[in-house]
């Protein structure tokens, strides 16, 4: 039997009629604002060149490790499901029947905000009215392969409908950034596309690839990488160059968030080099070069964006069978008052300094995020992210940064997404969460209207362009 | 003056009328389905032999450390509560006299589950109507006495009114389970009780009477111990006869959750034996041991159970004088990311594995277990347990396990007591805290009432019968 | 334009009617009860000499952390608000200034405790009228600074007014607290100012100016500081001059909360002295005194408040330039059961034993906190208290401490604060929270009416006297 699928326009509001009241009120006046998406995973090459795009599956499964893990952990096979991305010999068959694969799990979604994103996704874009399963997979399928055949469901003609005003993509710091030169060069297409430093792998001494890394980053700069002081030199070339194309943060993912001087940095970066030096000395350089992007970063004024503490494949044999991003990276446990001293210390009330500290272990937040960014004017409260995207989560997240975070040190809402259709249903759940947390303090008599309209307003334009420097 | 005693029939339900209607009539629908109790430890010999209960102290005081330590807490000595169990010094009086002094502190209890079970234990089962208080303290204690003297309020007869279809015990590897073939060759009884394997001592070379244990296992099994090898053989007999008699899972309790293998485990396992391992030796060879354990789950299909990081006996001079299980057992910090890891690279997405994850510290359930199940075939997340079975507690486990750990990851609830009397409260209390969490994703446009009412039914029924092999 | 300011009488309270009116009423049988304050840092000359209360700013501004570091983390020099303290080339005009930085940045405050706190003085101790803005900056400086012109506005009036009952401050050991002398000499003024024994850096051998304290300690006391046990005696000799004179308790801050006997205490106390103890060796001698502190404790009966793991003066530049105590201290991780073991071994169920575990680590709370004072006679849950005395974190704490560690072991609540004029408004916060949570388990069946009024009493009045032993 099949089941319809609408929305709740109420969806994600508190229970209570009164509070519910002030959410509704408080979101229909946020609800049309524009999208601001300062850190996220979308393809610039989409955008440059408006690429169709190709069958549901290819968009809505693949790509989604959000959505893929979720099968995995009930022991679908990921290859059935089209992972690795980009692979040749996935057929239209199996497309099809990656999307009945889905449809048929569909109620381990229960409760997820998989569900919620992939619910708004169908219903508001592509106008699905049937509940996914068995019986309305290929149904659903080819409504949805039938629109993503027309011109208006290309990446231009949705920026528009979704109304993203900024997008920021996630580069390599040796990228040309062509794509992103022919959006700007464009005059037809007025929204923003900006690149994002992220210079992770340049940073990590311990890898295989470093040594090769690092001649490569001389090639392109014509700096001698030989030395700490060329490598400085180079990532500060590296840097004017995405800041003169409209890059506006930088993005940092190491095991923690050190960043220390090293006493002899030039020694160690020469055993480094060499290929001689140790894990600890490897470590120490990795922390001598996050200082550095911290120094460069009070300098050239680009926002750092740091979300550490990640173990990255966890499962070795998924790895090697499919490659990095395919939903088997964990959280685990993160230090930040005392592992970020040596830096705040350094540039924490540098006015020209920003530090925005995302986070997916839920402890550090009342009791080191929220008091860091409270006092530090360069800290921000990164939003919630990645595993904790998701409503329960964000409501802990808010009533924990707040109270001695304050509203006024977030930074509004990051989708960190590859998955391009769920942009809006992300940012809306974001929205949803906040006046129904606003709506709450109004109703407890914690908050006046007015004071939670303005700070509705905020949390939603306002702090996204102040703590990312986002342009007007 | 005596106040009444009274269950509120919406007790536990969300106070927001229109959740409460949603919860109530999800509540309906699966407060009459059969007890499923995977993890527990009551006595095999209690059911086998149907033994009458004794006084009320003895059943329901005495050996429930949940209820003694708070007492403790304020001053009382265990003993003047019967502990330790068995005393054969204890006399009727002193009985009574204990059940005085825990209506005494009745108030203690006030926001506790303690006080939760007791109630639907007095008015359920042994139909007291009046609040227990120094007053009321003898006219109770005559009433349950007057109720236990008669035979509906044996074992069998209460597991029929309790209606427990299946139970689990807990058991030393070298038990013969007479009394589980006893109960399993009566005809006459239909319900079913399962041993559960619990090896931990044997996995703990660090023990005193470690090498004591090898030589009792390799009496037992006839399987020379004096080797890793031959333990791996005699640990593997005795699972062998464990699931021959229908146990369907093992559980664990160490330090940590280290399982990895050793190089040289052979040497170390005969140092071991003749006394000469060294601590760090000792640990390894435990976590050797553990590999181990998750090596024959994944051959002879017996579920892990795991619940790590529990200060048994945290007072010393307390566990002297009682001995273990008084109420000092404390839980501590665990980490579950890497020390899982080599367990699960070697067997994590292995079909015939499966491992359940309990615990007492939250922080891990939203950072660790919930993303581990979620991308892990073989990880479940276990039951809000022990320190944390408690509404608020549940509450906050099942709206941090389940957006990214999902529904269908859980495996039901666990009561793990030997408080037989409070089984069908403990197993309300999670029925009550279901449906009020599924409730609150209707009324707020996450879940449809179908939805709703089918995962209900599923975390009460199917899941458990799936996470634990329960035979239908 | 200029908004009204006004207090909302349900502020705080649950949003749901029916919880609501429970609150209300369990409200309007505490509100009036008189204040117990057993921990804070309000100045005992202020009310020993009556003194009139400087200027607005120097009064609720300069001294405020709380307040001042939020201002700072938007960019605010804390020059600018008068800090540090006292200083004396602090105009009059940059005191009306410092209240117009504050009022411009009124909006910060929405949803922190501290817009509650000030709302709650300016309405009901000052009587003003209007919000803070720029446009009403002038008007509610003058307003405030005019009341304080008032006689009825001195700090005893105020204690009048406020009822506070009983207030403890916080006292060198070395102190010859003559103002409490004083104070207690004064027999037309009747309410109870008890010091409090902080001995902390007494117990630092690894600080620089340790060996003169020593020195001061032997002067004080006349005994010879050079050993150990000249150590043990003059802490004893001062413990009972503060006993004497009215003490009640003493409070520690330590990096964490170790508490060990030392082998060799003598020799290594006797290297301290020549400034030769090794790092290691000055926190070994540093947990050898705590843990003399706890035996003293379980002699002398009075009350351990112990609140660890607090990094103070996080950014350095701030320390240089301002001083302790200006909003740069963040709260980091605290381990509790393992390391408390030790002195619970030894002191845990002595009877004239008590310690209270304050913290702002949440983590511990159903973790650790919870079930040691469930258990442990002598141990109590310390309150939410700094970054965790505000109303989301309040729910979370009872939420998570009351279920295994009963209401009947936590201990009140405690303002802990410089800042006088918010004494009233943080027990109210308190207050109210308390009884929305108790409304919450009445209205959801599980407390009855009756308990949750004996409740609400008992945490407001019974518990603070009987955990402090303050006396009625």
């Amino acid at each position: 039997m099949t089941e319809p699928l609408t929305l709740n326009p109420d969806r994600l509001f508190p229970a209570e009629p009164q509070t519910r009241a002030v959410a509704r009120k408080l979101y229909d006046q946020i609800r049309d604002l524009p999208i601001l998406s300062p850190h996220g995973h979308v393809p610039p090459a989409w955008i440059a060149d408006d690429t169709p795009f190709p069958d549901p599956t290819n968009l809505l499964l693949t790509p989604d490790h959000y959505v893929n893990r979720i099968m995995h952990g009930q022991g679908v096979d990921l290859a059935d499901l089209g992972v690795p991305m980009g692979r040749t010999d996935f057929t239209p068959e199996q497309a099809r029947n990656a999307w009945r694969i889905f449809c048929r799990h569909w109620h381990l979604y229960r409760g997820t905000p998989m569900k919620f994103w992939m619910e708004a996704e169908l219903v508001d874009i592509f106008g699905v009215t049937v509940r996914p399963s068995e019986e309305t997979a290929d149904q659903i399928y080819d409504q949805i392969a039938e629109k993503l055949a027309q011109p208006d469901y290309r990446p231009r003609a949705l920026m528009d409908r979704f109304d993203i005003q900024f997008i920021a993509t996630t580069d390599d710091p040796l990228d040309d950034l062509e794509h992103h030169a022919k959006i700007r060069d464009d005059a037809s297409f007025t929204r923003t596309v900006a690149p994002t430093y992220r210079p992770d792998k340049y940073l990590e001494p311990a890898r295989d690839d470093w040594n090769g890394l690092m001649d490569a980053l001389a090639e392109k700069t014509g700096v001698d990488t030989g030395t700490f002081a060329g490598w400085v030199e180079a990532m500060e070339d590296r840097r004017a160059f995405f800041k003169s194309m409209g890059s506006t943060s930088t993005d940092h993912s190491h095991a923690d968030l050190g960043a220390e001087p090293l006493q002899d940095a030039e020694a160690v970066y020469a055993r480094a080099r060499r290929g001689e030096a140790s894990v600890e000395e490897c470590t120490a350089l990795r922390k001598a070069f996050m200082f550095e992007q911290a120094r460069m970063a009070s300098e050239d004024g680009l926002v750092m964006t740091v979300h550490p503490a990640v173990v990255r494949n966890h499962h070795q044999g998924t790895f090697e069978k499919y490659g990095a991003d395919v939903g088997g990276d964990i959280p685990m446990q993160i230090e930040v008052v005392r592992t970020l001293q040596p830096m705040l210390n350094a540039f924490g009330t540098n006015p020209n300094f920003r530090i925005i500290l995302f986070g997916m272990d839920e402890t550090v937040y009342s009791r080191e995020v929220g008091p860091l960014a409270g006092f530090y004017p360069s800290v921000y409260v990164g939003p919630p992210w990645w595993f904790i995207d998701a409503p329960d989560a964000i409501k802990r997240w808010r009533k924990s940064v707040t109270e001695y975070g304050t509203f006024y040190k977030t930074c509004g809402f990051i989708d960190d997404t590859r998955a391009f259709m769920s942009i809006p249903a992300r940012h809306d759940v974001a929205r949803r969460c906040d006046v129904s947390h606003l709506a709450e303090l109004v109703v407890e008599g914690r908050l006046e209207l007015d004071e939670a309209e303005q700070t509705a307003f905020d949390l939603t334009s306002t702090l996204p362009r102040k703590a990312f420097n986002i342009p007007s």
